[in-house]
C-alpha cells in the first residue's frame, strides 16, 4: 500500500483531491524541457541558469576571419538537465531536449584582472529545441529570444528557411547539436558511437 | 496528520523504519555541498557539472601581462546548487557552500570553427569552501584536486600561507568571492546592498 493509497483511504476524497494536486505538481516539476503555448510559441525559460552548462567559447566563428575581433562575445551553451542526464547515459538526445545559447560581452580590464577575458552583460538569448511531433520536417527548432528592449518572452521559431537549420544539419557532430565543441559530451558521443557517420573525425 | 505519520500508525515500527530511511535519504540527496572525510579530506565531487554555472573567463590573469598568452585556458566556476538559490535571494553565501573551478584549455581550430576559442581537456580542478566551524580562522579554505594521472578523489585544504587565502580577502567583492567576475551574480549583490564596503565600485 502506497503512502497516497494510505493517506486517502483515512480521509476520504478531499484528500483524494489533494493528493492529485501533490502528485501533478510532481509530474510538472519534473518536466524540465520546452514549453509552448497554445499558438506554437516558445517560453524564454526564466531558470535557464539552473539548467546544466555544457561549455561556453569566446568570439566563436564559422566565417573566414580577416581581423580580429576587438570585442568578442562569450557564448554559454545550456541544456535542460533531464536531457543532459540521458545523453551521459545514451549519447543521445530524447526528444523534448532544449538547448538555450546566452551571449554575452567580454571585457579584459576590471578589478585586479590584467589579461584575458571575463563575461558582461547578455547580449542575446537563443534557443534550439527537439520535437519531432512539432517540427516533423526538421525535428529540431531554431528560436531568437532577442535582448534589452527587444527581449521577448516567448517566440515562434525561426522558419525553415533560416541559415541556422542548414547549417545544423550539416556540420553537427551528433543529431543537429555542435557537441564536438562540448568536451566533456563530445567523450561520452564517442565512447557510445554516437558521432554521426558523417562527421569529419567521428 | 502527515503522510508519514499516517504511514507508521497504520504499520508499526518497521514502517516507521522504512519511513526514516527514505526521509534520511530525501535529506542526504538534499544536501548537496562540500562532503569530507574524516582527516579533513574533501572529495571532489563527481557531479560538478551537474551544478549551477556561474560564469567562465579565459586567459585571465591577475598580473601584468607582458606578451599575449598563445595558449590561454577556460575557467568555468560552478557553484552547488542550494548556495545559488540562497545567494540569488539574499546576496550572501550560506556556510558550507562550495566553488568548484574548473580548467580547460581552448582552441581555435577544430570543425567549422575559424576564429575564436573554444574548450578542450580538463587540466585542472580547484576548490573553495566556506565552513565557519572547520577553517574558524579563515572561514574559506581552498583545495587542488590536480589533473590527468596526479588527480586526486580527496584533498585536505591548501595552508593559509597559499597565496589564494590572502588574494581572495584582498580582491574579492563578495564575501571572498570573485562575484565581480560573475555578472549575473553581481547584479543581485548590487541591488541588495551585499558588495563589500571595502570593493572598488561597490
Amino acid at each position: 500500500m502506497s503512502l497516497l493509497q494510505c493517506f486517502s483511504m483515512k480521509h476520504g476524497s478531499l484528500a483524494v483531491a489533494v493528493c492529485s494536486l501533490l502528485f501533478c505538481s510532481v509530474l510538472l516539476a519534473a518536466f524540465d524541457g520546452p514549453k509552448f503555448s497554445a499558438g506554437d510559441e516558445l517560453s524564454r525559460p526564466a531558470d535557464y541558469r539552473e539548467w546544466v552548462f555544457v561549455s561556453s567559447g569566446l568570439g566563436m566563428t564559422y566565417n573566414p576571419v580577416s581581423t580580429p575581433n576587438a570585442t568578442p562575445r562569450f557564448t554559454n551553451v545550456f541544456v535542460n538537465p533531464s536531457s543532459y542526464r540521458a545523453f551521459m547515459k545514451n549519447g543521445r538526445w530524447p526528444d523534448k531536449t532544449m538547448f538555450v545559447l546566452e551571449v554575452r560581452g567580454s571585457t579584459s580590464e576590471g578589478s585586479i584582472n590584467r589579461g584575458g577575458s571575463f563575461q558582461t552583460d547578455v547580449v542575446g538569448v537563443e534557443a534550439a529545441v527537439k520535437d519531432e511531433a512539432r517540427y516533423p520536417a526538421t525535428k529540431w527548432a531554431y528560436f531568437d529570444f532577442g535582448h534589452g528592449p527587444d527581449a521577448k518572452d516567448r517566440v515562434k521559431a525561426l522558419p525553415a528557411s533560416a541559415s541556422c537549420y542548414a547549417c545544423h544539419a550539416a556540420n553537427t557532430a551528433v543529431d543537429n547539436t555542435f557537441v564536438q565543441f562540448y568536451p566533456a559530451l563530445f567523450d561520452v558521443a564517442r565512447r557510445l558511437g554516437t558521432v554521426k557517420s558523417t562527421f569529419a573525425g567521428h
